[in-house]
């Protein structure tokens, strides 16, 4: 059985930042968030995490591998570097949207995102290292097939990304529902989603009702680790063997 | 009449880099995506342009204002920085979408985004200056009612992205289809929508489409003006009146 | 003659910041100075200026062709995105040292680097544009003869840099004092100097000046321009004619 | 007795990739090497290390605590996120001389740095976890006395670097050749240098050389650790400790 490590990642008091004392040049925002983004991905990445941009002022990791003290480092890192700090709320469950709700929870217990005294919260209890194993974590790696052939190189660049994202919403909203599953839209036409342990029939079926409902074939690669790196280049090659032998759904052992 | 002018800037043979010779570090794409991306709103809005994410390996600028030479620049900067490269198309048109249908036709013309031949393309006629005026963008900023209360505070984080992911998905499909309109979720839960002249009624009507359609309630401020950077500013503006006000909708003059 | 546009960068009151509350982690402060250098030299360098780095938390940098607007909108961008904020003073003289003599006056006027309510002073007349010529900016490349065949590849790194470093003093000394030159290094075995227009044999000077006092022996390219892109540029393609034909010192005409 | 473990990174065939196929734009120049110094700080520090950018083309790092897997990991996300490649070599030593001296020997024989089919190299012997003390880094962090009342505030931003410069260029080679020592200028009037075991008297002897060849008058502050971080945020404190106390030497226990 799995067991999920997530960090929710918020920006403290960050809607009233951005408009005071006057409204921010929104390339400026843009440039801040992405690069906040990009850090934390480097920062957690160094610890084999991973982090999904979510809505950019709210932020979705998967932690597994680090502890409180790697969380108070990160978070002291930024308050260094950054106009804005952030608050980080850990939790484990086997059903990644149940971590997500705990570490949720946990924030919102210690006030608002817009309470402007609450500033780098830290909260919640990392996985302990003799509790952790290899099935910790299941990551399947979805792309949409030809997506290069089929849209890039056909329509313009919004209705190709109207359609990818279609696609994106029905998967993520399916193995939200059937699953407990969090997926995410990583660029291109890919889509990473924590899981827990499913069979070739439960992601066979999830690809079907995407293809049903909205017309987008996708196809999809799944590993495991202990860590969201590992779990998740698991799942690249996977999807590697799916392009090679042109299957669509390939679980590495 | 509005008249815009959209850049497409596509990064070269970018799929088959993430996975050669072999799959790289999700997290280090992450980075670098997001880096890129916050580069080029930075170079694009150091001349008042505005620049979405769109897809990442896909990027829309609204670039009116930026003549061919100040796009070369900006190619010529990400060449020495990165390790890929980036192709440029732009065109202009009275109608936002028609803009960038034409200037994926001039690029799909060039070679296909996998075409590993195919290396930083500038195609286009960016806009005149004689014939640029203070009405060329309108430009929508939206944003969601009370997010903070209605589901930052209350939901977990994962289900208020689904619920802002549905309001922006009915917005940038209604107005893409009603107005030639493109939109683009930049953070947080706002959107940010280039559009043809538009009056008070057919904003209230994609609000009150969105409400009724997925149950998220939005508010709109607009603006216009010469280049993205005016007429976006003057939106944020129009936005802060409506907060201020408790109005769904303000068009500043 | 030349006609130098200086812009002298100060970050306010930067020491305070780096030790309150405590001690600030000495690898964060040097990614935000050295990440602060980098959006700098983009900042300034989208509209052809050049920026040295200097102490880091004071910098130079060579502006023709940016005007008031310019240096503005520079220090708004960073003042959305960093920590810290910058204050600006530009001035203007045939000579870069008087040039920047008169930025530093104006600056110091304003209030102390450390005066805890000075922020974001904005000083100073650039050049108008009426007023600019091609022979504005004289700008000399040096760098280390065969520097990788008899330093890098020999020496420790740490005695390389010694070496290098004696060079670059003994260089920015006699240039300051026999030219009113201002000269910096760039990284590698680079020098970058901004001078008056000299002859052959004042740069030949210059060089047996270096290679009698510290043993470095260099060479030259000298190019010349309206702005710092120009002449700097310019520089680069007269060095690579010394390294194709063997000489030590290249004026572009 | 210190154990100072050293990384000399050097990035591969830089001097002609500068040039290649034509100069390239000195900004776009600057900006990269600085962000890739800024990556290396975080990448290191946030597992304790420091890194030094020295000439930025060739950086030197003391890297206590970091095996070669680390080492590893830092070197596939620079190659997955630059336009360059980057070679390390691991020595360690009681003085710091020594150490960087082996790394240097190790990197030569596996070829120029110039070399174009030199890339990626990863040479050398971490200290082993059980090999390691709090007495094995010695850190002494030294800063100019009163620089902004003596000198920013007072003299032209050149002068004012040119005395800076001075001060630590002579301490620079004092250290070295009393001490074996490694010495860095790291922005503002900061100089840090990694150390074996020195007095209060050795201490002061350098501050008193320093005052009397140039006229730059010195403070330290000096720590010890396991780590880098830890010796050097121990050193930081301890200058604290000089500048609230008045005292030219501070060495923490």
């Amino acid at each position: 059985m799995t067991n999920t490590q997530i960090t929710l990642i918020q920006l403290d008091n960050y809607g009233p930042w951005t408009v005071t004392p006057e409204p921010r040049r929104e390339v400026d925002l843009q440039t801040m968030q992405s690069r906040l983004y990009a850090d934390l991905s480097q920062l957690f990445g160094n610890r084999d995490g991973y982090v999904f941009f979510s809505r950019f002022d709210n932020m979705i990791a998967v932690t597994n591998g680090l502890d409180t003290d790697d969380h108070a480092l990160i978070q002291e890192s930024v308050a260094n570097r950054y106009p804005v700090t952030i608050s980080l709320s850990v939790a484990v469950d086997p059903a990644p949207i149940a971590a997500l709700g705990t570490a949720t929870d946990q924030l919102q217990d210690a006030g608002s995102a817009q309470d402007k005294d609450r500033r780098s919260i830290l909260r919640g209890d990392p996985l302990a290292d003799a509790d952790r194993t290899n099935d910790d974590l299941h990551i399947a790696h979805f792309d949409v097939n030809d997506a290069t052939g089929q849209y890039t190189d056909e329509l313009n660049e919004f209705d190709t990304f109207i359609n990818i994202e279609q696609g994106y919403a029905e998967l993520m909203r399916y193995m939200r529902r059937a699953h407990d599953s969090l997926s995410f839209f990583v660029g291109g036409d890919n889509v990473i989603a924590v899981c827990t342990p499913l069979t070739t029939e439960e992601y066979e079926d999830a690809i079907t009702h995407v293809r049903e409902a909205v017309g987008v074939a996708l196809k999809v690669g799944v590993g495991h680790g202990a860590t969201a790196q590992d779990a998740g280049m698991d799942a690249k090659h996977a999807l590697e063997a799916c392009r090679h032998d042109g299957r669509d759904v390939v679980i590495n052992d």
